[in-house]
């Protein structure tokens, strides 16, 4: 059966990939005196008490909720907030099964940022996590920009952050193999979007030397007429040579090429002319900005996808699912850049020197010490840098 | 160990009573390719195409969201988002087990009802149904009525209508022990507010002769003083012999007594004063407006609490699973008075003649047939009175 046919199939037998379960019993009226009226009050006037403890009295320090407007799903667009769920309980599902997170689909009927910060920010005293999904650019940025400020616990829009914490954990080990170092490397990025920005930024706090940002129009450079505001800020950070031209000017004599863009970007020629053992992760989905073949017969040194049925597929699960665990385990009130380097560098240290090869710069996804090593990480990282609940700080 | 101190220490050893789990398997790429990317696609795009399809793809049609704001939660008041989890979430586990229907508990946190009507229709799209919960009179009233306007998903709040079912489900079975018609009867509700004045039209709708609202102020007539907008509007269709004056005046002769007021407002000599073979449902919590065994000192035929420990315990639980259960296998757009009516039925006529006594009036809440007959008959009549999804509806 060929694989649309199947997945229907599965979706109607599922009938929902996800459920709610009781964890109490109340099968008589003590049970039921206990886990509701009149015994429930007690946990209520504790939590009215001790704001703190809603979340050890409530299932709120393990749930997330995973928010989207349904705007801008997979490759698929704007298709609404209903045609959205499939995806959003799909995540559900790989935060429970991968990190062991409870997490609820929510899929809001409305475009309007104010709208939509604000029903998060109601929403926000029912869980210890807010993921954002597939919200359209450049809505996303503001979205995340206004929940991070307003609310005490973690914001993560997986779109922008989980893609750029996979990709940066695949070029550590990249470059490790190639013997270069993230300060001398040149690294072209096709698709100046949410995902590609993110990845820019989470590179530069690596302290990669040379990032250059393509996008329609080519290059992106400071003033250039066709790009747009988030686009504009990226130029006081990337494009040191301030390069103008075509992503093939781009990529000349570049070391890494990563495209969040388009099928069938990039020509042989173009890794031809890369500097000595390109490096490219081509992860326009279904089909790559160049065909792994293709690119590997042009003498790319290292070439990744998005896909799983090619070598080192850049899989946004090998992050999400350890990054609310940790960040939950530890009580975070954000997602900081260092939470964030700590997942890339946790992901990039889970494959052994004997593991990594050119064709495994990665972990499989399926591997169980990713989500572990990542989540100890995050947690690691989010308690070094204080940002924990009040009551968890160390002393 | 006292109950106080056994809730609390059962909801920390529960770390919240409810848990998201997965439906599907993803333990290997092939599963993950059919439950997320690139499978997923299908389920997404079949729904952007028939919106109906939302149903049968994803958990919607099995799942209700419990929403609150926390402004009204058991007698303990306005306790907050936060605090009024427990109750939410203990809600979402009657739901589930007594009823077999998911349910998301979702505190939100504001008391503007522009913005909680809105946030509610923006959840929307992710549910089958809403089960409005503990918001504060008169601000429930204006909720319910704007969502049930907008939404095309069952809205219920159930502290006004799962209340009313029960106790008119107890009467229709005390006033046939009685040997008295609902036509010929005078019923005093005292506690004039939510729950009185749902219970006061859903026994109207049972052609209740002669229903008597009272509340601080006393009898609640046409133009007194201290009522308010709502209980104004009831002086419409209650109180049909213009009686001013107390409780007390009030109950003098009457046949029915129904609190959900306070602790002790009803003295032996009021139910004394009484019409022969008085009916006396005091639900007040935890303390009734007079104890079932004075009552019964002062010749009461039948006694209900809201209480396990005494016979005939008014509980919602009764209603609000069935209820759910029967909307959703609808496919109901709405939560009808003729659905509210067929559920109060339905409860009614779960005891046979022979298990039915003064004692008895109402199934024991762990009756499995509750439920189950309840659902029936509220699909049933959402059937018959057309209120479902288009394509629900029979030839």
């Amino acid at each position: 059966m060929d694989m649309k046919k199947l997945a229907l199939e599965k979706h109607l037998e599922w009938h929902g990939k996800i459920e709610v379960v009781s964890r109490c019993r109340v099968t008589n009226s003590e049970e039921l005196s206990v886990a509701y009226t009149p015994g429930v009050a007690q946990p209520c006037l504790e939590i009215q008490k001790t704001p703190e403890s809603s979340f050890e009295l409530t299932r709120r320090s393990n749930l997330v909720a995973v928010i989207s407007d349904g705007t801008a799903v997979l490759g698929l667009g704007d298709i609404g907030p209903e045609a959205a769920m499939p995806v959003m309980e799909g995540k559900a599902v790989l935060l429970k099964e991968f990190g062991g997170v409870d997490a609820v689909p929510l899929c809001l009927d409305s475009k309007d940022v104010d709208e939509l910060v604000r029903a998060v920010e109601m929403l926000a005293p029912s869980f210890g996590g807010i993921n954002l999904e597939d919200i359209s650019a450049p809505r996303c940025f503001e979205v995340e920009r206004r929940l991070k400020e307003k609310l005490s616990i973690p914001v993560f829009h997986d779109d922008q952050h989980g893609t750029a914490i996979v990709v940066s954990a695949a070029l550590i080990n990249a470059l490790k193999l190639a013997g270069k170092r993230f300060e001398d490397v040149t690294i072209v990025i096709n698709g100046a979007g949410a995902a590609g920005i993110a990845i820019a930024k989470h590179l530069l706090s690596f302290d990669a030397g040379n990032v250059i940002l393509c996008d329609k129009g080519g290059i992106v450079y400071d003033g250039a007429p066709y790009i747009n505001e988030a686009q504009q800020t990226m130029t006081e950070v990337t494009n040191r040579s301030k390069l103008t031209g075509t992503l093939a000017d781009a990529m000349q004599g570049a070391d890494v090429f990563i495209g969040v863009s388009r099928p069938n970007m990039v020509t042989a020629e173009m890794v031809k002319s890369m500097a000595p053992k390109p490096i490219v992760f081509a992860m326009a989905n279904p089909i790559p900005e160049i065909m792994p073949d293709d690119a590997k017969k042009a003498d790319a040194f290292i070439v990744g996808t998005g896909r799983s049925d090619f070598p080192n597929q850049v899989n946004n699960v090998l992050a999400f699912p350890g990054i609310f665990k940790g960040a939950l385990a530890a009580g975070a009130t954000d997602i900081t850049e260092g939470m964030k380097r700590a997942a890339s560098l946790a992901i990039a240290s889970v494959l052994s020197e004997d593991e990594l090869s050119p064709e495994r710069v990665l972990p499989d996804p399926f591997d169980k010490r990713v989500a572990i090593q990542v989540a100890e990480a995050v947690k690691e990282a989010a308690m070094q840098e204080g940002v924990v609940r009040e009551a968890l700080k160390k002393e």
